[in-house]
C-alpha cells in the first residue's frame, strides 16, 4: 500500500520521524552494538535515556519541582485503582466527574473496590440532543479525598477546557488523549495521569505527574507496583520498566521541543480540528453530537446522518488508505483521532474523502 | 564497535533473526503502511498477532486446555501481589520456598500486605561455602492457600530441577527467566508467571499461565489490573496490553519453534552452561558459589577469587565488548546471563576472554 492515513484512537500513528529514527537504531543502538530493548534498565547508556526523557518532559509541560514523575505499568486502568489506593483512606470518599466513558471506568473501580465514588454527572444533552459539560456539577463534597477528572474523554470526543476549582481538594486528572497538545498549568493539579500510546509512544507504559505531599498515604494492601511513593523511592526503576516505550516517549519530546513546544501543537491542533469540525458542521450529511465549545480537538467523533450508511463509509475510506475511523464500540459511529502526530495533510484527505463520499450518496 | 556479546540478565540479548525482523517491518507491519506499534489493539491485524502469538505458546510448552494465558502489565512485581491477592483469602497462609532475591521478594510482598506468608529458607551453604537447595525443606503447611518457588534465581545462578510434589496445594513459579529454556510438565504447577524480558521479549508485559479453577477467588480491592479473572474475561484485553512485546514475544515463538522447540534449546542451554562451568571448575582462578547438581543453566554467577581485580576484569571485558557481565548489586561478583537468544559462540568468546585474563593476572 502507498500511503496510509491512520486515525485509530490508540495505539495510533507516531510522528513519521520518530519511527525512522527508532527503526534506524532498533539493532544499534548510538553504536553500542546492541538494541535499546536488550539494554539492561540499570545499564549506563538506558539511565541517560530515561533521566533525559524525564528532564525532557518535566522542560515541555513546565513542571515545578514539588513534583515527581513516575513512569509505571499497568496502563490507565492500572491508575484507576492506584488513584484511591494512594490517596483515599479506608472509609473515605472522592468526588467523580463523569464526561464519558473512560471517567465512569475510573469512577467504577474506585466505587466497586476501594469506597465510596460520589459520581457527578457533568455531560448533558441540550434541546438539540448535543452532549455539553456542565462545569456547575463540578463542585467537591466535604472532606472528599479527591476529586477526579478526564480532561478529554476519547470515546466521546468531550474536551474540558476549564479547569474546575477544587480548593483543597486535589484534583487529579486523565490526560491520556490530550496530553503534550495543549499547555497546561501542573500546579493547578494533584496528579495527572496519561497513557503513552496516544500522543508520547508505544503502549505499555503510564506516567503520573504527583506532588510530592500526596506521596506515602497509599493504603497497606497496595500492590508495591501502584504505590506511587515506592516508584518515587526508586525512581520508577522498583520494578523493570518497559524500556522501549520510554526511549520512544524520550524521542517524542525531542521531536516536540523540536517543534516548538506544545504551545506550537496547540496552534496546530486547533486549525487541524477547527477544519474537520468546520466541515461536519456545513453539511447536514455528518453530525457532532458534541457542542462547539466542549468538543476534543483530538478525537472527533461524528455520525453519519444515515447510519445505514456507516459499514460503507469504513469500507471505502479503507480501500482509500484512511484506516482506524471507525468508532468506539460503546458508541458507535466514526471517530477521526488526529492527535499531535498528524499532519495537517492528514485532515486534508479526510475531509476531501468525506466530502466525496457525502457527494456520491446525496 | 564491530560486535558486541551482550550477557545482561535482562533486558537482554534477543535472537538476531528476531531482531531484523522486527526492524526491518517496524515502520510497514505486512504491508499495512503503518507500524504494529502504531496499530489499535483491536484492530483486525494486532488481532492475529495475538492470537498466532498464545497458540504457539501454547504449542510450544503443551499447555493444557483447562489453563488459560494472560499477557500482563505491571512485571513480575505486580505478579507478586496479584498470586496472594487472586489465591490466598483474608486471614490465610502460604508457602514460600525461598532460594534466592526473587523468591524472597515475592515472600516480602506478601507478607508485609496480604497475609501470613510462611519462609521456608530452602537455599544453604555446604561446608565448602557453596550454595544448594535443600529440597527436603520445601513442604507445604496445612491449610496453606498455594506454595511459591522460584525456578531459577536469576541473582544467586541457582536452578530448580525438581519440582517438589505440593499435593493438592497448587505450585506458583516463576520461570522470568529459564521458561522456554527447557521443556516443562505445565500441569504440574497452578501457575506460571514469568517477565518476557530475558527469554522473550522486550521488557513491558508478564505472562501468567493459570488453571481455570484457580480463578474467581480474587479478593475485593484486587485492581482489576491484576485480577487474573478478568484478564482471562477479556482475554487480556481488558486494557491496552504492551503490543510491542507481545508482537515480538510472537516473533520469538516462531524462531523457537523454527530450531525445534524448547527440547532443542535445552540440549543447547546445557552444553553452554557446561562448558563455561567446566572452564569455571577447572581453575582457581575463578569460583563457582553453587553445588553443580543447582547450578542455573541460563545465569552463571561466579567470583574471581582475587575481588580486587573485579573492576578491571569487567574494564577490559566490556573493551573487547563482552558487556553486561557485572553481578547483582546485592551479590557482587560476576554473572554471564546466556539465555536462548546466546549462540554457543558467545559462550566460547567468554571462555576464551576468561582464559586470557586469568594468563595475565598469574
Amino acid at each position: 500500500m502507498s500511503k496510509v492515513w491512520n486515525y485509530f484512537a490508540g495505539p495510533c500513528m507516531l510522528p513519521v520521524e520518530v519511527m525512522k529514527k527508532a527503526q534506524e537504531e532498533f539493532c544499534d543502538f548510538e553504536g553500542a552494538g546492541i538494541g535499546i530493548v536488550e539494554m539492561s534498565h540499570r545499564s549506563a547508556e538506558f539511565t541517560k535515556v530515561a533521566q533525559d526523557a524525564e528532564a525532557l518532559l518535566r522542560e515541555l509541560l513546565n513542571v515545578p519541582s514539588n513534583y515527581k514523575i513516575l513512569f509505571e505499568q499497568g496502563g490507565g486502568r492500572g491508575q484507576f485503582a492506584a488513584i484511591p489506593l494512594n490517596l483515599m483512606p479506608e472509609g473515605g470518599h472522592a468526588d467523580y466527574f463523569v464526561t464519558g466513558h473512560w471517567s465512569r471506568c475510573a469512577w467504577k473501580e474506585c466505587n466497586e473496590r476501594y469506597g465510596e465514588a460520589i459520581l457527578h454527572e457533568c455531560s448533558e444533552q441540550d434541546e438539540n440532543g448535543q452532549y455539553f459539560i456542565d462545569y456547575s456539577k463540578m463542585k467537591v463534597t466535604e472532606g472528599s479525598s479527591y476529586a477526579y477528572l478526564c480532561l478529554n474523554e476519547t470515546v466521546n470526543g468531550i474536551e474540558v477546557f476549564d479547569i474546575p476549582d477544587t480548593g483543597d481538594v486535589p484534583l487529579i486528572v486523565d490526560m491520556s488523549s490530550d496530553i503534550m497538545t495543549r499547555p497546561i498549568d501542573v500546579s493547578k493539579f494533584g496528579a495527572i495521569i496519561f497513557g503513552l500510546q496516544k500522543n508520547v509512544g508505544p503502549a505499555g507504559m503510564t506516567i503520573t505527574i504527583v506532588r510530592e505531599d500526596l506521596l506515602g498515604h497509599a493504603r497497606k494492601y497496595t500492590p508495591s507496583v501502584l504505590d506511587w511513593s515506592v516508584l518515587a523511592k526508586f525512581e520508577s526503576m522498583f520494578n523493570t520498566p518497559c524500556t522501549f516505550s520510554w526511549y520512544m516517549g524520550g524521542l517524542n519530546f525531542k521531536w516536540i521541543k523540536s517543534l516548538g513546544g506544545v504551545t506550537e501543537l496547540e496552534k496546530r491542533n486547533i486549525e487541524k480540528s477547527k477544519m474537520l469540525y468546520d466541515y461536519i458542521d456545513s453539511t447536514d450529511f455528518y453530525i457532532s453530537k458534541v457542542v462547539p465549545k466542549d468538543r476534543s480537538r483530538v478525537n472527533v467523533v461524528f455520525t453519519l446522518k444515515d447510519e445505514s450508511l456507516n459499514d460503507e463509509f469504513i469500507k471505502t475510506a479503507k480501500a482509500k488508505g484512511l484506516i482506524g475511523i471507525k468508532g468506539h464500540k460503546v458508541l458507535g459511529g466514526m471517530r477521526a483521532s488526529i492527535y499531535n502526530a498528524m499532519p495537517i495533510e492528514g485532515v486534508k484527505v479526510l475531509v476531501e474523502y468525506m466530502k466525496e463520499f457525502a457527494a456520491n450518496h446525496k
